[in-house]
């Protein structure tokens, strides 16, 4: 079987999944610094990573897919409701997809399918992220999908040889249904 | 003695300023819906603010700064510095002042202070805030203080009448001293 013909199966994450993801995120850390991560990726054990995406998974305003070939995580887009009430309406959306699987759309279609669920949590309005400037294939994929870039993040990051590095502010607007 | 001649005090929070500085943080939540915390103010108890504060004055990176008139918190300005170790040149700036005594400097003293304190950390590179696009005098204090507006974070908020608000996303980049 060719590797093209292995199918990605995209779920949500359970908590099962905690051990996984925690080594996806440890290895995209390491493989790009178009990531802020801190070296090793997340900085939770996988107990505590499982206390999270149990959370994630029992919370309307939060989403965590995953993007699986076989049994390993090669993408994944989170969400993040924010916690204040009153800024209840914005999620805080993050993405990433495993170097070797980049332009093969996988992050196209994590990013549909949050934005799908995002409609229909009736409660997100605003989803928003920030990118590098300089990451211009992540840029053309949040505009494709109808983020606005609202600004530029002055010296938001650092690069691995010590340059700052500009950051866009990018957003959408999702209707609300009010026909709940 | 009149209430103009009483001396306003600066002074960094102690842990022991927890129960005043959560009643200030309620105070100001119900005062104006220019801030965005829920109705209450902070969702911490007296014990755990008495940590955060701790935390914060043993943290090279924070700094939480005070305006007192006899024992009465009127004004604070707090800075965290950004946890990721890649991000950790990010502070993120919180100011408010108590509604009777807007327009008499306070919020700027606070502000200078605090820029003043960012220079001498010699880590935080970039200060960073959101105000409402509406919340005109406060956009003009920043700016007066160097802070420019980088974007525009749309419906970042709701009024109290529920229309969506636009936020500035505002930044200020500080030097960072290479000779300490």
């Amino acid at each position: 079987m060719t590797k093209q013909a292995r199918e990605v199966l995209f779920r949500e994450a359970e908590w099962t999944d905690a051990a996984a993801f925690l080594a996806f995120m440890a290895e995209v850390a390491d493989q790009t610094d178009f990531l802020v991560m801190d070296e090793g990726g997340l900085p939770f054990s996988v107990k505590q990573m499982e206390t999270i995406l149990q959370e994630s998974a029992a919370s309307a305003g939060k989403l965590c897919l995953l993007a699986l070939l076989d049994e390993e995580v090669i993408g994944v887009v989170n969400v993040v409701q924010d916690k204040r009430q009153k800024l209840a309406h914005i999620g805080d959306v993050f993405l990433a997809v495993s170097k070797p699987y980049w332009g093969q759309g996988i992050g196209r279609i994590l990013m549909e399918e949050m934005i799908a669920w995002a409609g229909h949590t009736h409660m997100l309005h605003r989803l928003e992220l920030t990118v590098q400037v300089r990451n211009e294939a992540a840029v053309r994929l949040y505009q494709s999908l109808g983020f606005e870039i609202e600004g530029t993040k002055r010296h938001g990051a650092k690069s691995t040889e010590g340059d700052w590095l500009d950051l866009y502010y990018m957003g959408k607007l999702i209707e609300v249904d009010e026909n709940r």
